[in-house]
């Protein structure tokens, strides 16, 4: 029996002798590498974790302990600690979940993996212990270099510093390679050095990290890695922390278990809240990952363990998107792309690469995102804020408030909208069609293939008067799916006569489309009539929608966003409010928190294919057409 | 003509000899002590700033410099040295807003008055100019001490630093006197001593203001003020700001008006980021507004300018929340409350007397607040989240991912929802009962009276399993209101047989059941019958709906809250799910940015009186009973 196999839990390896924990630790590597070719997953981020992990589960004692992991796709070395040794299914359905999960274990605390987040859920716990007597029990919120640059950790911390005898444990994990860390204020003192028990190490490890400074840098950034200032200049002392009640410990190779162990103990001992900060390396022990200049193996599909090679890529819906960006730079010199610390996965880095004076990463920092757009515009220039769906929740009233009150011509790009699916709740994009309603003035275009994306990003950057949003999914983009005709400025994808009266006008919503126009075919052949249509813009609304509606026996709205307050309410709402009583039925995602499994298998989970679909609207379309909706109908 | 009158914008102001400077800073203090005692409005903000808004315009070129106040309220100095004289309908339809606004002057850019802002904005104008080859233009954000412990602050800092030619000069105003102001590592650091042509003013100031720390304090706050550290060590000066790439000037005396503009000076010729701290009094210049524990000088209605007394208010909705809030304590030891620095506005301070070890102040920080919540949750209390409506905007991720996700059992408390009016667009509570209905989960209570206030408050701290809401509007507490029956888990509040056969059902949500109650009088003297029923709950709706919808002609939903995505769409969605096709209309605000008036002003325009509601939803009556729904309708 390998030692990893012998791991049943955090006991078994409070057992295990010191001496025999680096060859767990390389145990632990070789199993990641080998699952994680099979499956994808986050490899890096893991493989910079190992012994920090080992370290926390000696010294703390979860699950009465709480190691809280700020976005927690690192998690997966604490999952083998706490008896999850099947991989076999990361991220599918039926397998464990890539992110910690309360379902999967009590060891497991906070599942959304949105960032900078774990601090402030770590001292609110810390306040309910301490208030219900059990003040003994440490929080050990981990969180990355990169997360700190989020407003919410600096909230958190001014509110952590404040209790003096509650026990939080901040474990800083500075791997120097987040796409584009600025960690601010923060990063200028994080070189405190107070305990130094592996300073040549550490030093060692920073020395090899400082050169990875990502091409759109930070001063930040760069105090902390010392480009600017010199290493031996950023490790002096500095008051900071001490200033704000927090004691600092470090820097600590993250990469020296023992080490690591020492500084955590030394922090418990203390008692009050304590940083310590750990310098690791992202990919560490394994050279694709550790090389990776273009974060192909922060996330990887399956790869080739031998040789680390990934099975290219298809054409995905970013790609046209990106290509449009640097055709549209090259025409229109006021055109800028922000992004929150993601250039290469929204798409922006080949307009970086030929703009490079037109590109602001500005951290994880999506608030900060908008409302700096917001100055960009009043500014004279026009944005284009590339984000994912997800994180747009983020800066809601910045969108709302900073832009569009202030009528500012800013242009959000939504990636990964709608369901992704394996990576779990938190990341799914099924919010932001129902949030940009809310937002008088922002106009939604919803591109239903590749063609559609170029045209419609072109037209919301043709607008000077107000916000604009362009969303499309993840994954291979649409085949182009030509109009046979228009109705106001909504494209006609197919239209079929029917046999006996009844017929349905069909909306669907970007992606959608392609689906949308089998479930016309199909109902075709059953007999009934439909029109299907591409609104184009789902915000507004077209005004030829309601007597297109009002031709038609039934309307049905197909979106892959949460059913509540989207497309299907906007319609329905135009038509009441029009006076239109033409029946109407909304299609698309239950408002609920969905487990992760393949977009595929969530997307028959919630009725959303062709089959299902035209299923529900002949059986809504019979209902509809033999009830009289004069007389009360009676409720299910 | 006295000074003030011969300003009609920052020419005069700079042409002025600086022997009058005082004079002018004593007519300004005259007249708004004079204008806000009949009008109300935000006294104190404005009179710690008079000398530090006529140095801003003395050595800055607004309008092409920009000077951009954060959270607004402090612009009427501004207002007065941009030409604005006219005060007597402050704040009222057809007079200035309260705040910056676009439309009243070329010197006002940011409309909205959410805190902590205007740093972002700035970030992205000196962008903007550099960008533009305008670079000599100077971007000067006015933000307050309490303003900074907003992330959003940070994450402006940690840009703003990286723009080394960038000319942007953030001016502090530190007042002391926020709502226990917390302002973190920015405070420690604050004192850096560089510039001191007024030292010992600035010291004097330093020491009067010094008592004035909040009941519920913060390391952070003491830290800047000089508790803990005593006053000379907090002058030292310290590196931040330099590592950070941010020169500091300061502290200022911000009552000395010529060593204001002094270091302002200093400041623009620096060419790059710097950051001026001007240590200035809310109140100055007028005792009741200077000796103000409670902060009733902050934003008083009007009073009486000898004597300083105001007018009682009566009660109001936030009334019966502090009561009950009190008497629930003493039954449950888990409740406690969180407030982002608000503690006396939103109701929680009788709470924090009476148990001081179970309230958090987070300052401002949103966010914070609520992931804080869900870690209090996760520890085993029950915690009530006190802040107006707009502001749960900023934390609707936080609600969204880390509460509910979770299922934690947070109460969220909403108070100024709906139409709070005479502070303008965002200061409408018109987003919530939208934003809410997106989370899974979520239960959302509107109380219609003060009894209900008392009821479904209980009834939402009973809830174990998950958020829960509870929202009421700004100003008097509604009658209470008894049932006359309950159709499932709704109140009927009135039934009335139609003479002629159509009958309307009403859901009239929240504050909008007195008016509700009405126009099912009105309706009934015309012959229409009319239930009138009050949910109580608003998500999840009651299972009894549809078939008493069914049971009608016709459902009116009547909201404050804006029509998109709120309770009306929830209600036809829940019709149409069900199969029930009755037709039905919603009445709410309109979905669009609404200028500043009285709350019934507004409420009128939006057609929400007794008389319209019933006038409208009589001739929506008649189109639906003259109408055969089952052949297409046409068009308006």
């Amino acid at each position: 029996m390998s030692l990893l196999e012998s791991i049943k839990g955090p006991d078994d390896l409070k057992r295990l002798d010191a001496a025999h924990l680096s060859s767990l630790a390389d145990e632990i590597r070789d199993f990641l590498i080998d699952a994680v070719a099979k499956t994808g997953g986050h490899l890096g981020p893991n493989l910079g974790v190992v012994e920090l992990t080992i370290a926390l589960h000696r010294v703390f004692d979860s699950p009465r302990d709480k190691i809280l992991w700020d976005t927690g796709h690192q998690s997966y070395v604490h999952k083998l600690l706490t008896g999850r040794h099947d991989f076999t299914l990361l991220k599918r359905r039926g397998g464990i979940s890539g992110y910690p999960s309360r379902a999967e274990s009590d060891h497991d605390v906070i599942e959304n993996s949105h960032a900078s987040t774990a601090l402030s859920y770590a001292d609110g716990m810390a306040k309910a212990f301490e208030l219900r007597g059990e003040g003994d029990r440490v929080v050990v919120p981990v969180v990355g270099d990169g997360a700190l640059t989020g407003g919410m950790c600096w909230e958190a911390l001014n509110n952590i510093a404040e209790g003096k005898d509650r026990k939080v444990i901040i474990v800083v994990n500075d791997n120097g390679r987040s796409y584009s860390p600025t960690i601010g204020g923060l990063a200028s003192h994080l070189a405190a050095l107070r305990v130094t028990p592996t300073y040549e190490q550490a030093l060692d490890l920073v020395k090899r990290t400082v050169p990875r400074a990502p091409v759109v840098g930070n001063v930040a950034y760069e105090a902390l890695h010392g480009i600017k200032k010199g290493l031996k200049d950023i490790l002096q002392p500095q008051a900071m922390f001490e200033d704000l009640g927090l004691k600092y410990v470090g820097p600590i190779d993250g990469h020296d278990e023992q080490a690591v162990e020492h500084a955590l103990r030394k922090a418990r001992a203390f008692g009050g809240p304590v940083i310590v900060h750990c310098i690791t390396r992202k990919g560490h022990g394994y050279s694709p990952a550790e090389n990776d200049e273009e974060e192909q193996f922060h996330s990887p599909g399956p790869y080739d363990r031998e040789t680390g090679v990934q099975k290219p890529k298809g054409r995905i819906w970013t790609d046209v998107f990106s290509e449009e960006m640097v055709e549209i730079g090259r025409e229109r010199r006021d055109v800028v792309g922000i992004t929150a610390a993601m250039l290469h996965p929204v798409g922006l880095a080949d307009f970086a690469a030929a703009y490079p004076d037109r590109i602001y990463d500005v951290g994880i920092a999506e608030q900060h995102a908008v409302t700096s757009a917001a100055g960009l515009a009043l500014g004279g220039l026009h944005p284009v804020v590339a984000v994912y769906a997800t994180f747009l929740n983020r800066a809601f009233d910045q969108v709302l408030m900073d832009v569009a009150l202030h009528g500012q011509a800013v242009t959000f790009v939504l990636d990964r909208a709608g369901v992704t699916g394996d990576d779990g709740p938190s990341h799914n994009g099924m919010w932001d069609l129902s949030l940009l309603q809310l937002v008088p003035g922002m106009r939604i275009a919803v591109p239903r293939d590749g063609a559609r994306v170029a045209e419609l990003l072109r037209e919301c950057l043709a607008v000077s008067d107000g916000p604009t949003a362009l969303r499309f999914p993840k994954g291979a983009v649409a085949a182009d799916l030509d109009a046979v005709d228009r109705i106001g400025a909504m494209d006609v994808l197919a239209r079929h006569q029917g046999a006996n009266g009844a017929d349905v006008l069909i909306v669907a919503v970007g992606a959608m489309a392609t689906p949308a126009v089998e479930v016309g075919e199909r109902l075709a052949a059953q007999g009934i009539g439909a029109t299907v249509v591409d609104p184009r813009f789902v915000k507004p609304l077209d005004p030829a929608l309601p007597a297109a509606a009002a031709a038609h026996s039934m309307v049905a709205v197909v979106e892959d966003n949460g059913r509540v307050g989207a497309v299907g309410d906007a319609v329905a709402r135009l038509l009441r409010d029009e006076g239109v009583d033409t029946p109407v039925r909304t299609f698309g995602i239950p408002q609920e928190f969905l487990d992760h499994a393949k977009r595929d298998l969530i997307l028959a989970d919630c009725g959303l294919t062709p089959q299902d679909l035209a299923r529900d609207i002949t059986e809504a379309v019979a209902r509809v057409t033999a009830t009289d909706a004069h007389e009360p109908a009676t409720s299910d």
